[in-house]
């Protein structure tokens, strides 16, 4: 049996999401030939200004499309980008973004849940980015998210899991998978994240800023493969002293 | 032009080489045909104990074998293991280990350095397990080193690069492939050393003792890639605040 | 002119505080008199089990009484608890605590704002244990809050400032003192939580924990005053490459 | 019974020793009275630059002079520099530095081993800097070191204990004292050196380059000796779930 990523229903096999953002013709054909990519997030204000049937002419056919509500400053304002998103043929996909402030570019977890619970009763799929707060993850599942996407460090920093600690207690603790977005600069980082037990990794910035975007991209996919594979065959203990790899119990003497 | 891990004059297309140790005809297997080793490591000793003949016979023709000289406290135990070796017909790679005791495994430097001088002069391809001392890897270049193997943590501790800032120093300084060896404990932390700009890296541990052996040779082979692929397309920086993927220069008004 | 710590109008020369929980007459010893505690926590409910009168016993004159609302699962709990704090004489000063759950105990930012909020305008002076995130604290602030008082790490965990970069963020972005509460382990973990700019430090466990209580009080009261003069008096930046601290630029020759 | 360090005979009731390099009249009286300094580094090139009447001069009496070879590349110019040290009238004390390259200013081991055997023998008390490997460590012992001295990170880099699991094996396994030396950049850094049981800090830079030097002082001395104190009163355990602090037993109902 395949191991699947499944979100609102539909079955995935790759890991990878490419994020919204630096947006290039390239670097979509890399998220797609080069990293495997079956989801690909529009930034939908983007799309209205250069119109989405452009952007969509982008977007290979078998890829599905994940509109973002980044812009939306509270629940009502994501819940009409949303809803305007599938008025114009972008689906039933949606990913909540909801930020204050464009400094730090944080999720208003209390804000996505609001959001969340409407478009959730509208049919949507709903995938909510937030801050890893385990009480804002279970009141997102209660809400009828598909999934919850926490971030591992603010958006561009690079700076990887440094949200670590309470990435693994969502994991542990709920039943929904976990996508790792934001933060992730480097593909070691996205295979730690799987190695952890995330169901996916989100990310642009690392892969669109890369001197070689398609090379760029194919680590990406390896790591995160990489750390999936590792995390279903089991990692080994962290131990305090030396283990002797080769057999060291006499040494030689002659 | 393919890049290509350069030993001695001989040519390696893979980067992962598969340590000595927890030892078994599954593990070898899962070695060449899951990880893609084309070196694998041998502690001449247990080699001793069952046979060279019998050991030789599991290794898949085509991989070349790197005897070990664990056991060995000093480098004049070192220099005849090596000259064993090789009269046994185990070829002219050599990977240096002098332990002391048998607790933290670290490796000396010192004798290291002089069974490497004697072994370099003798034709040998001289393979270094050392503790990651910049002036130390100086004296094993100049003392006609094949490359330079620093510990990432000690051995069998799953640690991963406890000594990051040390082994970055020898990637800057050195020139000659720098092999990561020991305490590598997940993909992850694999990917990360390559990343860095390791030539290469060891393990053992790690695989040996995960539920799933092919599973695990198989992500450390990914993840080994990926972190090469993403060091030569080029990495991005750390930064301090956040720097918005998305569009986000005006926020949604109306 | 004196560096103070100001809540509510009261100025308290001491940076330490007292956490309640190991609740002992040692332990509040050697917070007044081995580590300057000015302000000690006291689990409300905890008090009426034994009866208030008897607790207050053992809290010494000039010292602030700091009641928590622990037990409480929702803000109208922590309200009630808070009202029948200040009608048993206990004063002014109340930390919200509210949590869902009683494995990992993390705070329930939502709620903690809204008990914030109401008791603030009954003239509280509000303390709000909460998860480390920008959006609340801001929140917060506009409730009314005296203070901010984000985790570490899950409590008695000993894990230490696994939140740094967050709570770094609130230290920059919020105009209130912020007091580090939960999963300080070591000495070391508070000077680090002052160096960044925290203004006060909360613990119990790690002293109440210790082979010697009343040393490792001390050892606290000296780490928090250490870490404090240090952001005071300015911290140097961490560099890539040596910088000799003895004067090297001739090497000796002769 | 006082907690003492002792060296070569000597004892020692403070664990703050100041480094050489950064040096003026401003920061060796800091040192002394605001960072309770008993050990001062003395450079004895540019003593002998500037005269080492000169300097002494400003040395306080009482404190004990601690000149170091800071310029010389192996053992034979240590050992001039030491003899010539002693001819000054400079004392028995002598801190080994022997330095290859002026980029990382990393230690010589295999020099300083060498060195210190030759000037313990002519009565010299050895305090030698060194890169943290456990064999050189207990070879320095067996040359007749009266400590060892490793780095925590490269000088002047302020990154602080990135040698930490190298540094907690040589306090664990070398039966002399343990005296952390370069990388030292925050006080919490130094405290945290003390609680893993390091016997004194050395420090320069990270005083020398703050924007109040008295203060900055006063916050080492208070760091470690607030380390000394956790060290000695013992300290708790890491733990993966919650503990409450507060009873939470039994949730509020009613």
């Amino acid at each position: 049996m395949a191991d699947k990523l499944i979100l609102g229903g539909h079955e995935f096999t790759s890991r990878f999401i490419l994020g919204s953002g630096k947006y290039s013709l390239d670097l979509i054909n890399a998220a797609v030939h080069h990293a495997g990519a079956q989801i690909i997030t529009l930034a939908l204000r983007r799309a209205n200004e250069g119109g989405v049937a452009n952007i969509l002419d982008y977007i290979p056919s078998g890829v599905t499309l994940l509109p973002n509500t980044s812009g939306a400053r509270n629940a009502e304002e994501a819940v009409r980008i949303a809803r305007l998103s599938r008025e114009c043929g972008c689906g039933d996909f949606v990913k909540i973004e909801i930020m204050r402030d464009s400094k730090y570019l944080l999720p208003d977890n209390q804000e996505t849940i609001r959001a969340t619970e409407i478009l959730a009763k509208e049919g949507f799929i709903v995938m909510p980015y937030m801050y890893p707060d385990l009480n804002v993850a279970r009141d997102l599942a209660g809400a009828g998210a598909a999934c919850v996407m926490p971030l591992g460090a603010p958006i561009g920093t690079n700076k990887g899991l440094t949200t670590r600690e309470f990435i693994q207690i969502l994991i542990d603790e709920i039943d929904l998978p976990i996508i790792v977005d934001a933060g992730i600069g480097r593909p070691s980082q996205a295979c730690e994240a799987m190695e952890m037990g995330a169901a996916a990794v989100m990310a642009n910035t690392a892969i669109a800023t890369a001197g070689d975007i398609p090379a760029m991209a194919a680590a990406f996919r390896q790591a995160i493969e990489a750390g999936r594979t590792a995390y279903l065959a089991g990692l080994g203990r962290v131990r305090e002293t030396a283990s002797a790899s080769s057999p060291l119990t006499g040494f030689l003497h002659d």
